[in-house]
């Protein structure tokens, strides 16, 4: 790589999260992955001590220039860079335990991260797993990143959460809510939605023909309208929608086949009804090892599919494979955001 | 294995299911198991000539004895027998096509089969692929197997279907009904009731101290209330009942990761609250390889889970695997029961 393309990396915030768990580790890791520096500059933001402590357990030695938070820029930034908001000292930490001090660090760091983003200073937003329990001491009314990142940044278009494995990403019409309100969500409007925003977000991960397969929600799908009505009168007709807008979109598919017929076929994505739907399915297939990207935000905002694995944490055998995919997904992202943009 | 041991083998009807597919090679090669002569005497039931063409399609030559349906019994039949209806020339039959005539074939193997089960003629019933279009065909208001049964044989007590993988058991609360109902058909008492008869059904497969995982209903089990009550409210109290008693049950887990505890820590089943839940986890396990086994019953009834393979019926590449792995299981089931029997 020559050093224009270098330069042209894109720069991507990356927000350390809970500081009791293996977010340190990786933190330090993604800093020395050969990988990562190919593919993006990371503004590491937290406090440095703690990314120190982290570093030692990876036993890895980063290298870092320092910037402040008015100097975090796309032309300042030419190489990795830490922004230390001293805001957590590792004598405070107790590793494996879930705690206000830790939600608080993190709650700031994402913060920082996602203004950053708001304000173009950075192409796009990585951060390492949080503890919800954490995050609720910190910031009550803490339901998910989706929820917080809607508050902090006065959010109030669509976004949604995709689970990514390198075969195939989830989307889903529903999410967090309880089973018994999944029928009366869906509808024809909310599945073209989703269909839309998962369209675009392929696209925008460089895949320029999205094949989607779509989920039924009843057993068998339905099994011809003798398990429930919604495929009939609401699945087919938002799928017929979606065909007649010349998107490459099919369905709906029985829930319990639907991720081996895409599989078999070539889907890029499924999308499904409800959250454990697709959850299932998709930690079967060792979504563990995957990304959750959260989209319709104007950045990419990635993080490991993962969670903060206190029972290992500082031991330094943390596998930092989920979070570099999330780098180089974001990465992927920002690079073809940016060429759409310089076509325009 | 000597004499005395051959002749007790357990005497299993295997019903022909629909001649338009795979099922006539799977009964032919069923009847030259190695492992299947040694754990059992099948009575299949059924056309020769049907028998005979699945056994040219699979290149293999069945030694039977012939029997009448009122010869069939424990002491008259010493080896695979073959019970010939003489309900269908081969002639009438279009392979890889749902037809009435290949329905009530279907119908009527299946049907004399459990009658031979419940005059205690037969120690258990196996059967092979139904094709659910040709068996509302010839049975109008056919739903499924369990419907249909209780329908034949007046049978008004609990019925449920299992899901049986080599490693695992998936029972489920709710089956064949719209997900928009499952919540209101989740109940202490049903759960309770599941966990019975599954417990009862492991223990006749052999397994002395049954182990059992329970799902939650909602996203991360209801996550302490926040997506649902129905794990705090519902849940939670049945299981605590059910550890009451003796039983070795846990839960409720997360429904995205059940399956997956459940292997890692060595439940031998996992209960389910709806049928999604559970057949999205078993098929990306590969359950198209396990067994259905449909417990309740005075005797087991077992079929391979995979369907009638109309795309490859004929060509004698059909894998008998999971059929075998039917008739062992009710071989298994059948044998435990004998040997509680005569304990009494």
């Amino acid at each position: 790589m020559d050093d224009t393309r270098m330069a042209q990396r894109p720069l991507i915030a990356l927000a350390m999260g809970d500081p009791a768990g293996i977010s340190p580790e990786l933190a330090a890791r993604l800093l020395v992955s050969k990988r990562v520096n190919e593919a993006a500059r990371l503004v590491v933001i937290g406090d440095r001590r703690i990314l120190n402590d982290g570093a030692t357990a990876a036993g890895v030695i980063p290298e870092l220039q320092s910037v402040s938070l008015s100097d975090v820029g796309l032309q300042t930034v030419t190489a990795h860079a830490f922004l230390d908001l001293g805001n957590l000292s590792p004598a405070d930490v107790r590793k494996g335990e879930a705690a206000l001090i830790g939600g608080r660090f993190a709650v700031e760091n994402f913060r920082n991260a996602l203004e950053l983003g708001r304000d173009g200073k950075v192409d796009a937003v990585c951060f390492t797993p949080f503890n919800k329990k954490a995050m609720r001491l910190a910031y009550p009314g803490y339901d998910d990143e989706i929820r917080f990142i809607a508050d902090v940044l006065q959010f109030r278009q669509k976004m949604r959460e995709f689970n990514v494995l390198e075969q195939i990403w989830n989307a889903r019409v529903t999410s967090h809510i309880p089973l018994s309100a999944v029928a009366s969500h869906i509808s024809e409007e909310a599945i073209l939605a989703e269909l839309d925003l998962t369209r675009t977000c392929l696209i925008q991960a460089g895949i320029t023909e999205p094949k989607i397969a779509v989920a039924g929600l009843n057993p068998h799908a339905g099994d011809g309208g003798s398990f429930g009505m919604e495929e009939i009168d609401i699945i087919e007709p938002a799928v017929a929608r979606a065909i007649d807008k010349g998107w490459q979109v099919e369905g709906p598919f029985p829930a319990d086949t639907v991720f081996l017929t895409a599989l078999k076929r070539g889907f890029h994505a499924v999308l499904t009804m409800y959250h454990d739907q697709g959850q299932i399915a998709m930690k079967m297939m060792g979504f563990d090892r995957g990304v959750t990207m959260l989209g319709g935000l104007p950045f990419p905002v990635c993080t490991p599919a993962h969670g903060t694995a206190y029972d290992i944490a500082g031991k330094g055998i943390a596998n930092v494979g989920a979070s570099e995919e999330a780098v180089l997904l974001a990465a992927r992202m920002a690079a073809q955001g940016k060429a759409a943009s310089a076509r325009l």
